[in-house]
């Protein structure tokens, strides 16, 4: 079974999802492709909608412009900032999705790391890092209840949640503090997609006391260093992880064809077009009316890809296509629908067709992608 | 009036947006404060949907890894990618947002520039990049059309439509192609936010035939090369640009206070909390309050910013801050609100309070927030 990744890659490169570049037999960077790069853009905007806008505390966005975690370089000022705009008072967080790195500061790699890890760890990565200050006295409750709380998240878009699981170790870099790595199960082993470093007050421990200060909030009336969990992953790591996560090989009537399982909010494109094949002059009607509604469920904010060669080959071969690339509705038009104005819904997830009235699609697409 | 940049640029600190890191005396970079990060995010997800999809036809995101705009590096593998996912056929585009960028490269100076322009045009910066290639026989056509979308895009964000225009001139850079300059009226001069380039096939001029090859596509049936339009801004120039756009000096009763008429589609936080200065135990009770209430909206999606000190300073000095920080709209929690469930919705613009019941509250904010 080990097999399944040089699959996976040679998929993604070919439905347009990302390619891994080499250098001197490592892995430099991700080419990412159209596909690739939509996919890492939702990834994004869920981590951020996760980790700062829907969290109870308050979180912020910050840049720190350095190159490496676990460190309070780059930190005082959006510290100070972020503090103030929380009346001095703790618990809030600062969360990180811009920073291109290029180190070798690679939390996530281990001892027990398999030789596929290294496609998940390429040298330039884009670090999606969060720094929670917490109150000491709740520090250590909120360790556990962010370590769940951040495999909810990857378990929520995952198409098999069972796969993600929880490992608890010392650091070895950090002056053995408690660390937790996310874990994703595959078939060639375990991959680490995220690590929680629990600091406490001891991430302020290099600092001279003038320094220190800086960091000083308010617990209630006390003045006090926060209590720190830092949780990275990276951008590369997480769209390679959903990409294995999502891929599953179907066979039917002994035909076997590889589909992308991926989340509806992570797709790409949330739509497209099908017709069965038919004659040149009916599909042109066809794509004029699937551009039309197309470009409709644009504008309602939902990626929606329209298709140049509608009906021009077979059912079967559109949607494999369509499945490839990993969308999870496929919008069927057939010559009926010019007279009777029903179109059909068909679901990757059930493969089965609901038929709509295309005067409801727009309203009806909105609840398929938009509920969780 | 050219007294204005200098406070806008201090209030951009002191209210958490931005600062200008210099080196040698000239804009090294930007460090984005939490505001100012929010903002970010939030232009570049409306750029995205603008550019890429909401648009009429197929547009893809794409990382280039080139460090230079207006040129065919790095193009190949996307272009064949997004060809591909349009079954060849013209017209589509490109869009770029993840490029940091540090080079000299700089087609938004012009002779003309104020002096306060250095200001917009820091040293590194993140490129929003769109490559349009449609089909030469309407690539015309196209340039127009897309001149005015894209002012339209600065004109429905911004506090002050009527200070944007466009300026047509030729490329000093590219062999004298057309090119449009997209200009925003302050006190201090015109700024220069957005180039368009008009490339038309020009643009692979300079390639071997073999490369040529490369950027075919389909007009129809006929194999062509596609008409090129290129349109760059830059995040920075952006973030500056609308901070300067919504800045307001409100005098009332002798007394002047600054505010930031920041799009809500823009602004960092939609929503925040006031009350009335009042006793401590009534504050904490309103704060109880205003954190349910809150992290009800944030699970809606809504950035909302739940203060710690309500109550605890003068009503005034509470809006003057939440007007200095661009929050468009300030829920108002009074001693009544406990029984009678009644809030107020403060509105930045109009300085009116409507009054809501509590359970209506998230529907309610949830129409606010979303409507253009």
């Amino acid at each position: 079974m080990a097999s399944l990744l040089p699959k996976i890659l040679e998929l993604s490169g070919h439905s347009g999802f990302l390619k891994l570049v080499l250098k001197n037999k490592s892995v430099d960077h991700y080419k990412f492709f159209p596909a690739g790069e939509l996919l890492c853009q939702n990834i994004q905007n869920e981590w951020i909608y996760s980790n700062v806008i829907s969290r109870d505390e308050n979180n912020f966005l910050f840049h720190s412009g350095e190159s490496c975690c676990s460190s309070t370089a780059g930190l005082p000022e959006p510290f100070a900032q972020a503090r103030e705009l929380c009346d001095e008072q703790l618990p809030f967080g600062l969360a990180e999705t811009r920073l291109e790195n290029i180190t070798n500061f690679d939390p996530m790699t281990d001892a027990s790391a398999t030789s596929e890890s290294r496609f998940f760890r390429p040298k330039k990565h884009t670090l999606l890092r969060h720094i929670s200050f917490a109150m000491p006295s709740a520090g250590q409750q909120f360790f556990y209840h962010w370590q769940r709380y951040r495999k909810m998240w990857w378990r929520k878009f995952s198409a098999n949640p069972g796969r993600f699981s929880l490992e608890e170790k010392k650091s070895s870099q950090f002056n053995n503090v408690d660390l937790v790595c996310i874990k994703a199960e595959f078939p060639w082993g375990q991959e680490t997609v995220e690590t929680i470093h629990n600091f406490g007050t001891s991430f302020f421990d290099q600092l001279s006391s003038s320094v220190k200060e800086k960091f000083m909030a308010r617990e209630g009336r006390k003045q006090v260093l926060p209590h720190v969990v830092e949780s990275v992953t990276t951008l590369e790591a997480a769209s390679l992880l959903f990409l294995c996560d999502a891929y599953k090989e179907v066979t039917l009537r002994d035909k076997t064809k590889e589909v992308l399982k991926l989340h509806r909010k992570l797709s790409p494109f949330k739509f497209t077009f099908s017709t069965p094949p038919c004659t040149v002059q009916l599909a042109d009607n066809l794509y004029e009316l699937s551009e039309h509604v197309g470009r409709n469920l644009r504008k309602s904010g939902i990626s929606t890809l329209i298709k140049q060669d509608l009906g021009k080959k077979s059912f079967e071969s559109q949607i494999a296509k369509n499945d490839a690339l990993g969308i999870p509705f496929t919008i069927v038009l057939r010559e009926s629908t010019l007279t009777d104005g029903m179109v059909g819904v068909r679901s990757r997830e059930t493969t089965l067709e609901e038929r709509i009235h295309i005067s409801n699609l727009k309203n009806h697409a909105e609840l398929l992608v938009k509920n969780y």
